[in-house]
């Protein structure tokens, strides 16, 4: 069987680019700019929460470390390093290559150093950590938004989560959405250039990971303010188009997890200027709705009636 | 039961005393001081691997931070901030509760801000990532050992391999002697004030977590050198004290892990100097052995006797 140090050798060392000291000391060493700030988040990943155990091992490891990057992303920052520490149950050398694989194929995408990490034995684990830096003073936090401002979300929340109801065998999807959906859920895009293109622009931002209410609602607590949602505004009609059912694209929307787009608020003498943005990147930016004074949030359906939603995130310990 | 966010709000937020945002957004903002270098590690820690299930919660937290400290330590770094991501099967809040304080007074011991993490559902998994501060240039490495150089070991290494084989009832140490195994065990106590004054002075260094031959090959590997130890200088009474019997001492304290004692190399004509530091940090500091040529490591036995030891680490893999 191969050792820790073999398959440490093997799969989990690249080239770095911009690193002073990647694998192979007990630390690794990199010098952030001057005048900037690091900016550090942590998520890890297990089996039958955040991926199927049987989902292709490429897609597991592209998906360790774009909801990772994802994190840089929502707060404006450049990503640069990133580690992965890992338990395995067995050593299967075609998984590890595969996930390896997968795991530097998003690192090289968002131009990544993958400087360093832990393998160990142990029910399968993936935790990665990762750095970005951003101008001291300019990251977007979840606490800046204002009443009166407008509130967007980018590309096309809610394929991921009706990917995995088709996986889970819980929906048949229209056949030409089977692949788009299935890649929103195993491969998703960190909106990094959107992250950054709204330096300045956006108040408030986060990546949509738990849901957009859900993680609306995290918004709304920090910025101490409440949302009016238009229906009619809702970027619906490709969810819609893949499951033929109104109420479920609604749902897979505002309640789905895992397609990692950006909710952010800007203000309204902003709009133009965001939609130029949505050009140039060739990604949908769309508004949504708006932040007001009264805390809660409320849907405009459009025939003119109001409901409140509620702002519950996924949670792996709740009900 | 309690939400996600629940536990993180009651257990895992800390006050942080030099970092620009904690807990609660996408990423936490950090400022390293110019002229540094980051030193980043990871380490993942599993039940029955790295702790017993059933072990003392607070110690389970302690030794989670500390062993990634410890990393920081073998570097010569300052370690500022760490970051905590865990699976956990069940909420159990007594337990949450014992573990995040015997986790957080590990940081605050060593004056580490815990800045962030993930708390999520699945086999437990404790997986910390600590960073850091070195002048630029100034970390001392695994590659810079020469032959001609000696070689040291800070404290009693072999006491908590001694006190895991009293925990597995292996073996019944000396009454005395139980206390301060378990601690050495339970409570490993990260060198960092060893490590900052070994800056400019220790050549090579690393922590010693897989056994002290094993982390020696690491260090001959990547340093194109070999070793001599002298038997006689090897730090044995204490783990003779505690098992009275001369073999399993010295077993425990060439091939057990666990004891994050800090193995260095320096030049000869340092020897007074850094036995004048054992004094100023009351830490033993034992030369027991000397770097050569020859590849390999060689065991001088007190009659003048030579027997060639096999330098394998503990390998979370091997057979």
């Amino acid at each position: 069987m191969s050792s820790e140090f073999d398959l440490i050798a093997r799969h989990f060392t690249r080239a770095t680019r911009q690193t002073d000291l990647g694998v192979g000391d007990d630390g690794a060493l990199l010098r952030p700019q001057a005048g900037m700030q690091l900016v550090v988040s942590t998520d890890m990943l297990v089996a039958g929460t955040h991926f199927l155990a049987d989902a292709d091992p490429h897609a597991i490891g592209w998906k360790t470390a774009a909801v990772n990057i994802s994190d840089m992303a929502a707060m404006a920052a450049q990503p640069r390093w990133i580690t992965l520490a890992l338990a395995l149950p067995t050593v299967d050398e075609a998984w590890l290559a595969a996930f390896a694989e997968g795991f530097a194929a998003c690192c090289a995408a968002f131009d990544v150093d993958w400087i360093g990490g832990d393998t160990t034995r142990g029910p399968l684990n993936l935790c990665a950590t990762v750095f970005g830096e951003v101008p001291a003073g300019e990251a977007v936090l979840r606490s800046g938004a204002r009443a009166g401002e407008d509130l967007w979300i980018s590309g096309r929340p809610g394929l991921a989560a009706l990917g995995l109801q088709q996986l889970l065998g819980q929906r048949e999807l229209a056949a030409d959405w089977r692949v788009p959906c299935l890649a929103a859920l195993h491969r998703p895009q960190p909106r990094v250039a959107l992250g950054l293109a709204l330096r300045g622009l956006a108040t408030a931002m986060l990546d949509v990971s738990d849901g957009l209410l859900g993680d609306l609602g995290h918004v709304l607590e920090q910025s101490h303010c409440g949302a009016l949602l238009e229906e009619a505004r809702l970027p619906l009609a490709e969810p819609f188009a893949a499951c033929q059912d109104a109420a479920a694209a609604r749902n897979a929307l505002l309640r789905g997890g895992d397609d990692y787009e950006l909710l952010f608020s800007a203000p309204a003498d902003l709009r133009a200027q965001i939609t130029a943005l949505s050009v140039q990147l060739e990604l949908p930016l769309t508004r949504i709705g708006q932040l007001r004074e009264e805390s809660g949030i409320e849907l405009l359906a459009a025939d003119g009636t109001r409901s409140t939603l509620v702002a519950r995130a996924y949670d792996h310990f709740g009900a």
